[in-house]
């Protein structure tokens, strides 16, 4: 067996038993096959691992292991990013485009992947910064998307955009949506954004309820930089919200700026893994319910 | 038990044994119960019932039962519609939006409804005439909707609305869709158009793949007379076609109209069947497989 | 002349110019016509009107003229309908939806309307109650839209809905449009919802970015009551907008009921108006800046 | 002056007076000049220029003119590819995605562009492929899309794709577009289709108003081989077309394969140019005909 991930930690919420579960289970195995397992405090009460604070355990580990939902996901992806070191997500019983292991078919996924048969899948960060002349520079790192949304209801958003430093639109309505490859199946795809595979190196830009009907979803290379600021004139104001974690309001004297992190994030898959595979379960293509051919000539 | 039903009608394409299956049991289930079963000549071959034409079985019956897919449904409404009969829809073992009973439950159903116990509803149906100097008027029955596509690779079709007399556009695209309630969960579903519950005295004009992104569905009354004519100097060409049964090409000489039919036609349910039970099913609300919160704040 | 506007209320808000302006001329043109002409304080003061409160002068007026945009037009809907008078929009140079005449054209157009020459349009308005076992009942008249939106910034609202007491759906997304035929091409038209001519009688459900793809725009007639409710276990919140202007926040607890109002509002229009003139001119049909062709075969 | 471009040729539909005008003062500016202008018969006839055949001109021309509309654009980028000349577009008086240099402003940027004041922009082309047991290959090149189409009225075209290899989904619907960046803009975009920046390299598939409401459009590396095969029990039939150009129909035996072609083509374009400012003009972005402010408080 490779002893490449040495010490594993693992993230999750406990208090869920459907994460303490299996990550009881996985505590044990992995302390079987002689790996050292780390996890925050409120995990270490429950089962036998080491204690460390959640910085800690990313340092120190080899591997990251995330249970739960794509929430928790999200969260241990930042916790990845910061320290370098690749991600594995285990769901709670229900596929996830991130968290793409079963906790039933975990145990021997883990066993190959320790024995260093998996694959390695690079995924594109974002890093969004909020430029102000009165605050200090607040930057976060969204593996999902960067969010604009208007904070007042009954209002719509006035807001410019530029993508490489040239003037692209100036929008209204409820928003914008920047996001990855992996945020494009997330919000972004309820608002008319299109399917973006995890490997091609771009960034989409998808307006929210836009009042323009020609104010359509762009993809841009991942080199870009966006640029988006309110304008001034407007007395709507809006939110700034990175993987769902609201940052606060975006003042009109403010610049929100949106770069590809200079650091992806590596997930850890078993053999076998496919994105259009979990596309397809995610999406239910294959199950339509309407008739197959709503307007056909007579079949009968 | 009521007389109402005393002759009915069986409509469905034999060939198919899901059709013919349920078929047979229905002649025999109707016949001990004494009524009399007429069907096409083509299903009298197999079972036990009256031989008369389509035309005869329509003219001669209280109601029509059709079996079979969408495509039997909308050909039997057209014979509904021209003798004034009710029409009743079973299904293949897959749920229908107009053949709403299952062979499994389609015994007990009947009888419930053979005494007395059911709904009658009544469905808007369109007529379409295509009115050419040239021609004799010919004008067909739509149940679903009337389409005009262009039918030249590679060509947009250039067209002009009128509803009630009144100019509304001058479309370029694929084509249009003029449909009922009733159509409205078909193809004109796939192109944008809105749900329209089927009590609603309502038509969609719902563009395809319009070239103007600003083209969007419309509903209007279904007392207003919709034209549509090509636009002269195009040179692309276009098909009407009519619940997915094609009446040739619409020439730039000629006008198509489509109007509300005087009649409409009446399809009988079993107790206890609701629109919105049949729309949850066929569109699978409630079984999304993306994450339920894609764009949560960290949930572990 | 006719006589049946003998006096007329000005609605605006006269800090603007654009509206101070165009109001001068009419005060001054229907005062020289014989029409005793009533406004509030704050346009009293502005030129020579009788002044009276808002509520007053939508009681002693036979017509309310109301300058400025949407939003004014809105809140005069409101004041016409509680009194149950006629109202008439101008414009501020740019044509409206509702404020259909312009400045320009507005003392002609006035004349012939005093002379009896106009057509009298109704337009539904909606009825919204929030029922709640703690608090007294708020009901508030809409001639736009219904709007339940989250209002918690990264959080999905889940709500379930009801039409005509039927369920229909669990949705899950930023929320829901209950529009108007009025309210169809505003903010639900944005949101994919379809337009629906003010003669139909009828009520557009509009989900606002669903996360389930199959939840679209449904159309209703308007005798349905809609109810909305929150799914108790959700944490997200949602507040209720009223033609632009939010009622608060709907608690778990609540129910959203919405129906259609017993009273319609009458537009006034100058003769010739028609509808697919002004959406024409508004969604700048015939207008596309995109070539005619895209996907045409060699032309050159 | 740099001789960069000795021998140019120009390309253009001559019949049309709004290509044939600039097309004379465009020759006699060049010959003036010094540099040999080379054109097919039909426009040697017309203008003072050295008579070629439409493969010899751009075999010995440093530099392709096209004149006209996208159609012209698509015809002489498929000659320039072939040769790997590069092309620049003169449009007839309306800006083109392609042809974005005016006739009022020809002379000057041509001087420019003489002098080597100009930028190069590389654009992808599609190399498409009808694989079939019984015929020789047929491969073409598109510069804007490879579209699968049903062409028979009233039935849905069923089929496969694969991307890289791996099975993505069977779709029911209309058809499908692989489009290039260059191609976004055109069909795909009324289809659903996201706009693509012209330097990503990327592809988009685009399902034709899809049955199902989660066939959505997916964007992939340009590296990735498109496949797509009809099911085979199938009825219904399906055209392939290039750039607008019909291919003839794709049998269920045979296989349509799309992939980047392997040399790009080069769009030469005056300095300034910016494809925001394009995009802002083609599709009027800023010129929105609808209210600011649809959903608005009172604002008077």
């Amino acid at each position: 067996m490779s002893r490449e991930f040495k010490t594993i930690a693992m993230i999750g919420r406990v208090s869920d038993s459907r994460v303490a579960d299996p990550m009881k289970a996985l505590a044990g195995h992995l302390s079987n096959a002689g790996i050292k397992v780390v996890a925050d405090p409120s995990i270490a009460a429950e089962m036998p691992v080491q204690s460390l604070s959640q910085t800690e355990i990313a340092a120190v580990a080899d591997l990251l292991i995330a249970v739960g939902g794509d929430g928790t996901m999200l969260h241990a992806a930042a916790l990845a990013q910061q320290q370098g070191k690749p991600l594995l997500g285990i769901n709670r019983g229900r596929l996830g485009f991130l968290a793409d292991v079963s906790p039933n078919e975990m145990l021997p996924s883990l066993d190959r992947i320790l024995a260093g048969d998996y694959t390695r899948e690079p995924r594109l960060l974002l890093e969004a910064t909020i430029v102000s002349p009165d605050q200090p520079r607040r930057t976060s790192v969204a593996l999902n998307d960067v969010v604009l949304q208007r904070c007042e209801s009954g209002r719509m958003v006035d807001f410019e955009t530029r993508i490489a430093g040239r003037y692209v639109n100036t929008h209204a309505g409820d928003g914008l949506i920047v996001a990855t490859p992996t945020g494009s199946t997330a919000y972004s795809l309820s608002c008319g954004g299109p399917i973006i595979e995890p490997m091609l190196d771009a960034i989409a830009l998808v307006p929210i309820c836009p009042h323009s009907l020609s104010d359509r979803p762009i993809v841009v290379p991942a080199r870009h930089q966006i640029d988006v600021v309110l304008i001034q004139r407007s007395d709507a104001r809006a939110d700034v919200i990175i993987d769902g974690r609201s940052q606060g309001e975006l003042l009109p004297s403010a610049r929100l700026t949106i770069k590809a992190a200079a650091d992806r994030i590596t997930l850890i898959h078993p053999p076998g893994h496919d994105f259009y595979d979990i596309l397809r379960s995610k999406l239910r293509w294959g199950h339509d319910g309407r008739h197959r051919k709503p307007g056909v000539a007579v079949d009968g």
